[in-house]
């Protein structure tokens, strides 16, 4: 792990890093003394490690639960090179994937490459984190992704028993259902009630499909992308009351 | 309003008072000088004002709010005079209620009529409180009630404009449904996942019916009586965000 770039502000140190291929970003406390949880976030379709709303959350995290943060760009985003894939996959079939609908297979085949990539990278990210000072093997991990985070973070939970906790989301059963009766450890499930990409039926099936004997669901009117505030909030005290013993 | 007995321990302020037929409860912190918030608590059936989980739940919402709380007896509970009705209605009888499904015509009415004298119990009971010290006319109320608390407690809050906030829970569609159309207020509402008296459908549906803007569902897996602790927590950051301004 190379760190390319640090900035601190606000209390919260923040640094760049690469791992062969992997790009990323590593939030932690200014201050930071011995070991801490870890929170890893899975970012959106169209996102990418530092896009706002993950800086927000990667902040908040910091701050008001003391814990390391970090973020890693799912290939073809952020400082990744661009895939072919996403230059076939136009909003309309974005649209069709992210609400289980079918589609042309090679796209199918390209998003399925792309996700077992994804949790590879995650697994060897991991991998190289818990050898940081701050971190620490055997400490405890949580996850946070919703929406594309989710299609490559319930395989990756399912497949990673480092991970104690997570928050998953804004996922049809067609994206993630097998992977879903994997997950046995605690997790909370944001779920938009007029979501216009995840059909609501689908999504209460995820909820239903998680093997966790403690799973949460949150949901909330509204589209999409209008997951309330008070969300961060919760999913805060959510992986406090599950990573802090 | 007459009060009939006062203690205090651990910092929390409990009277005991009758107003006409009604008997109640009033929790508020001990040393309380101010006006605050007023959260009014409904009690579950076979319940009563002073049952333990309702004592829990008023102790959590003064100590860590610093709310003054308020629950009375349903008609034929706690202190009041036991009911014929509650003799006709056998434990086959209550979960078929609870459910939804159809009794006899008789029951049906029983508890219509003492739900509908409960509703107005409610009023009677916040005008006098808004005339106590520490209260006052005007300052935010808010209402937390499940399973019985929600049949009486929504079609109280869809008539009763003082209330601001409210969580509701473990109720079917039959019981509340009309009502629920004519809540406008930001609502938290409970579901039980494998409830055995509650449909899940019926239960969401309930959700969807309310006509709030803001409506959060949370639904944890488990039967009728396994609401998990943390939502008690949960409520009341609900509550600090709807009654401090």
């Amino acid at each position: 792990m190379r760190f390319t770039a640090e900035t601190t502000s606000d209390g919260v140190t923040e640094r760049l890093f690469t791992l062969g291929d992997i790009t990323g970003a590593l939030w932690s406390p200014a201050d930071a003394a011995g070991d801490r949880p870890l929170v890893l976030l899975g970012h959106g379709g169209g996102q990418h490690k530092k896009a706002p709303p993950l800086v927000t959350r990667a902040r908040h995290y910091v701050t008001v639960c003391g814990f390391t943060v970090a973020a890693i760009d799912v290939p073809g985003y952020g400082d990744r090179p661009r895939l072919e894939l996403d230059q076939k996959l136009t909003p309309a079939l974005r649209r069709r994937v992210a609400s289980g609908q079918q589609v042309d297979p090679e796209i199918t085949r390209g998003m399925a490459e792309r996700a077992a990539k994804a949790v590879a990278e995650w697994q060897t990210t991991l991998d190289a984190l818990q050898d940081l000072d701050g971190i620490g093997t055997g400490g405890p991990v949580g996850f946070w992704g919703v929406s594309l985070g989710s299609s490559i973070g319930v395989p990756f939970v399912a497949a990673e028993p480092r991970i104690t906790a997570a928050v998953f989301g804004l996922t049809s059963h067609r994206s993630v259902g097998e992977a879903a009766g994997r997950v046995t450890i605690p997790v909370e499930f944001v779920l938009q009630w007029d979501d216009e990409l995840v059909p609501r039926e689908s999504g209460l099936r995820v909820f239903d499909a998680f093997g966790s004997q403690e799973k949460t669901l949150h949901a909330n009117p509204g589209p999409h992308s209008a997951v309330p505030p008070f969300e961060l909030e919760s999913s805060a005290r959510f992986f406090l009351r599950h990573l802090v013993k």
